[in-house]
């Protein structure tokens, strides 16, 4: 059996998330459909953790075991022509056995994307979310300066309390790196951290957009990590601005590597 | 009666073209209809010319007359709340009352955009045609820039012989500028000129890939001019990379504009 590691690049418009559902479009499901009508097989695909429906992603990561003897730029082709438009495998590459997208991923950068004027352009409407408000941007950043270093994200976690890939109970995270950039009539947040919980970055930038508009202060930001309580954080920005842009992997040592074929 | 001039984008993915038609959903109609709801009357909106089916525009400039006593700013925000999300009002503005959209126009700014690696990714598939193809840039940057200048482009004209706003028989045009950048895995062209004929960018575009690909050298690119015979020229490259960018007029002289409200 060898270990196939695929990129996957995909609109969520019109998926119900990354996770196989029955009667549901998700784009697991539809991977997996594919993988099996390629290599004869059904197939686990195992992906680096859940988007949910609307959520897009360019670069989530993935791996499935196959007996296939189909080469890896074989298996790119060949899926991307069974494939809807709307997901693409960027890349195929055979992995070390033992790989596995969820469990050893190191950490996931999401980008949260926003457009400020009165009007927003059509071209725009897939992947940002519009927000025509004046908003103070200092204390917006100060705050997102403060993501930063190991929390308890109770506060931003979903009331449902479905977690990504790790146990239910621990809300703890590790925030690497939280930016917000403002370009033009565009606002870019990029978040990278050890995991995130279920809506934790979309209830992040809801809190960072109600700190910009005022209606909420540095204090009382600050209490939200002891409090551990979802109605106390801002609103869960919806999922249409949210894009996974990358899944970063330990490197694998070059004598271990598998040559990409 | 005031002559309102109104900026709009829109995704022409599900647009039949501008052109109003019975029966099919077109930018033209589609303004028209949310203009006769917001002001109660119909009216006829002209366009700084035509687009085809599939065929993007960020600033696509029209005006229309209206007894209504609305200002701009309410225009504005009443026919986006009536318009699908895929056309928008960017801006609108009282004009002069002689003014009209495509009489007046100077030039026209086109992009076309290219994507050249082996997958194309779907958040860049509306607006981007997918051409994997080894192509060579210097000789199509080399021609790219032999369009500038007054030339016939009958041998670039479509077929059917329809043209954009201008006399069927004259199929001379003035190319203000004519541009390649490749910018990572995109090709981008823009062409401004005084008009286009009908599929001209596009022709220009297939015949440029013609000669990145070797199939038509210099010397025959330039007879193509002379020979007035559509079928020497490229193929027509397809609508949804094309995007109508600007369009541009005399500058109206300072005591004459009308203030925008």
């Amino acid at each position: 059996m060898r270990n196939i590691r695929l990129v996957l690049s995909f609109d969520g418009t019109a998926f119900h998330g990354w996770q196989i559902q029955p009667g549901a479009r998700t784009v697991q499901g539809t991977l997996c459909e594919a993988i099996r009508q390629v290599s004869g097989h059904a197939a686990t695909v195992v992906g680096s953790g859940r988007t949910d429906a609307g959520v897009h992603a360019r670069a989530q990561v993935a791996n499935f075991h196959t007996d296939s003897r189909m080469q890896p730029a074989q298996f790119l082709r060949a899926l991307n022509s069974r494939l809807p438009p709307d997901v693409r495998v960027l890349s195929a590459a055979t992995a070390a056995p033992g790989f596995h997208a969820r469990r050893d991923a190191r950490s996931k950068v999401y980008r949260y994307q926003i457009y400020r004027s009165e009007v927003l352009p059509p071209h725009l409407s897939r992947e940002h979310f519009h927000y025509p408000y004046p908003i103070d941007l200092e204390p917006m950043k100060h705050a997102c300066d403060l993501f930063v270093g190991e929390h308890d994200f109770a506060s931003f976690a979903a009331k449902s309390g479905r977690l990504d890939g790790m146990s239910e109970r621990n809300t703890v995270r590790e925030i690497f790196a939280s930016e917000l950039k403002s370009s033009g009539r565009r606002l870019l947040f990029t978040f990278e951290g050890s995991g995130f919980l279920h809506h934790m970055v979309r209830n992040m930038v809801g809190t960072l957009l109600e700190i910009g508009r005022g209606r909420l202060g540095t204090d009382r930001f600050l209490r939200l990590f002891a409090q551990r309580d979802r109605t106390l954080a801002g609103f869960t920005a919806p999922a249409h601005g949210l894009i996974l842009v990358r899944v970063k992997y330990r490197r694998v040592p070059p004598e271990k590597a598998v040559p990409e074929t």
